[in-house]
């Protein structure tokens, strides 16, 4: 039976040790803060992050990484996007070969606009990296509700791996090889989200946020086979499914950013309120300089831009995006 | 000026009226019901069927359908799908050439399983006939909400000339000239929407729906595009779009019936509360005959007719897709 590691006690990364531990699986969390490190091996819940629910005897927290990771087959990135550069370096010297590193952060690099596996890759070039994306709230995974997520990697193989180790009959893993688009699609999903957050905000109804996803669905497109992924790994779990539950759900933090920021609450506090990082922001920057590089038209993209940094009305966005030209649909 | 009348004061009808009249078009409603007739022409409230909406004075009831219908450009079927032949029927002989029949129901035909617009070619095979579909629920259009629909045609010079008609700056018309796929579409949404309910009944969340969403527009592309219509219609408003609004706002039937069904109410006992046709319930009859028929694996439809129409227990279902073989994506 092989054993993994998570590298960061956040609210994902706990509720998948849960299900692992329950799969009979040995699980190893590290977290540089003492009180999680206690929580979850004294009082058995990661009271912070994952409050009521109960910590299986299978899984085990560290406060010294060497440690957590020395004899793990699997170790799990389980940080914000922003944080991966500087976990990878952390772990570099301390990894074996074959030891399989597997990110679930969604975004892109500020600045460098790299991806997550790019930027795992330059830090820690020997390893077999694996990237998992999905449609898979944290809260709902603890709770053993359906989910389905999709792993992908340049060797497919490691992916399998990591397909067998995490599916349960009630967290379904399909793989997908086209990791450019998997990457992409949960990155620039969130600009969407953070939109359709607008839209509900100003107290539009479900036809709007509909159309907005559906017209969000084919800007993600456009510039996401320009960066190399495939169309239809965008109509998939990881782009359209995706999309779907972060627009939808009140667990996402993009939408409430956008909720607040439809109400007319400026950006800076939105953020401040929402406490967390709010990745569709900084995607929505980084894909507005992508496209107007790559002269890809994305009007939800644009006109949320001039929203956030530029002061725009939310309204009168949406009322810009409502008065184009009559156009056809395809 | 073009003139418009709606056959069916239903509330979809009543809510374009109004936005036409309010952009100073004329517009004519007819309806069997006094009730309803006198509500509009002398209350200026649909009571029944759009409530607290003002009725602008540029619309008049009739309650005579050769005079709702003599005088105007274009008529719209405004009545739900297992009505339009015998409405087709019945104004057949009274019409012009010239006047444009249009229709917003969606739907196939029972036993036949034609399209609403092969329906009236049928029985009015000399006039234009253009489909009008999309996310777009009566009660938000009504209340001004920004809405987007789709415009189709076999003649495409007449589906433009609705899109004229019908543009305004809260209600955006998009042409496509994929009438298969734009009526299929319209169509099978609806079980995966009833599915979608089913799922939100049981008491699963918002990943289990996302995923369900997801794997449900594989199965309309697969069947769609067997049947003729293309996949980027399927992914545009009257499919992925009409398929959000109806998973996730409560204005829907189907996903209401959905939620009693998952909640152990039998599928008869479902329909009665809900009280109105649930479109869903015949399309995956109709759809569960057509994909063996054409030999297409549909997963969710097949669990959703065994759930329906064979007493399977809805949690089993839900299990039964989860626990099929480890599969890739794509």
């Amino acid at each position: 039976m092989l054993k993994v590691a998570f590298l960061g006690g956040g609210s994902f990364g706990s509720a998948l040790s849960i299900m692992l531990a329950k799969k009979g699986i040995n699980v190893n969390i590290w977290d540089r803060k003492i009180s999680v490190i206690d929580d979850i091996n004294i009082k058995r819940e990661n009271v912070k992050y994952l409050p009521k629910v109960i910590v299986p005897a299978g899984v085990t927290a560290f406060i010294d990484i060497e440690k957590a990771i020395c004899d793990s087959d699997i170790i799990v990135l389980s940080v914000p996007s922003h944080a991966i550069r500087e976990l990878s370096v952390m772990i570099s010297p301390h990894l074996k070969q074959n030891q399989i590193v597997v990110s679930i952060a969604k975004g892109i690099e500020e600045h460098s606009s790299k991806r997550i596996s790019q930027v795992i890759e330059e830090e820690i070039p020997s390893n077999p990296i694996v990237i998992l994306s999905g449609p898979s709230h944290a809260e709902e995974v603890a709770l053993e509700i359906p989910t389905t997520v999709v792993v992908t990697s340049k060797k497919m193989e490691y992916a399998k791996i990591v397909q067998d180790v995490f599916m349960t009959s009630k967290f379904r893993v399909y793989t997908n090889e086209d990791i450019i688009g998997v990457e992409i699609g949960g990155a620039v999903k969130n600009i969407i989200a953070l939109a359709a957050g607008v839209s509900d905000g100003i107290g539009y109804g479900d036809n709007s946020k509909a159309a907005l996803m559906t017209r969000g669905m084919s800007e993600i497109i456009k510039i996401g086979t320009v960066l190399g992924g495939k169309t239809e790994t965008f109509y998939g779990l990881t782009g359209m499914g995706d999309l779907i539950v972060t627009c939808t759900s009140m667990h996402s933090r993009n939408r409430r950013a956008g909720i607040l920021i439809g109400k007319g609450v400026p950006m800076e506090k939105a953020c401040e309120e929402i406490g967390m990082v709010v990745e569709g922001i900084k995607a929505t920057r980084a894909f507005y300089e992508l496209k107007e590089k790559a002269q890809v038209s994305m009007p939800i993209t644009d006109v949320l831009y001039k929203v956030l940094f530029e002061g725009k009305d939310p309204k009168d966005g949406v009322h810009e995006l409502m008065s184009r030209n009559k156009k056809d649909e395809v």
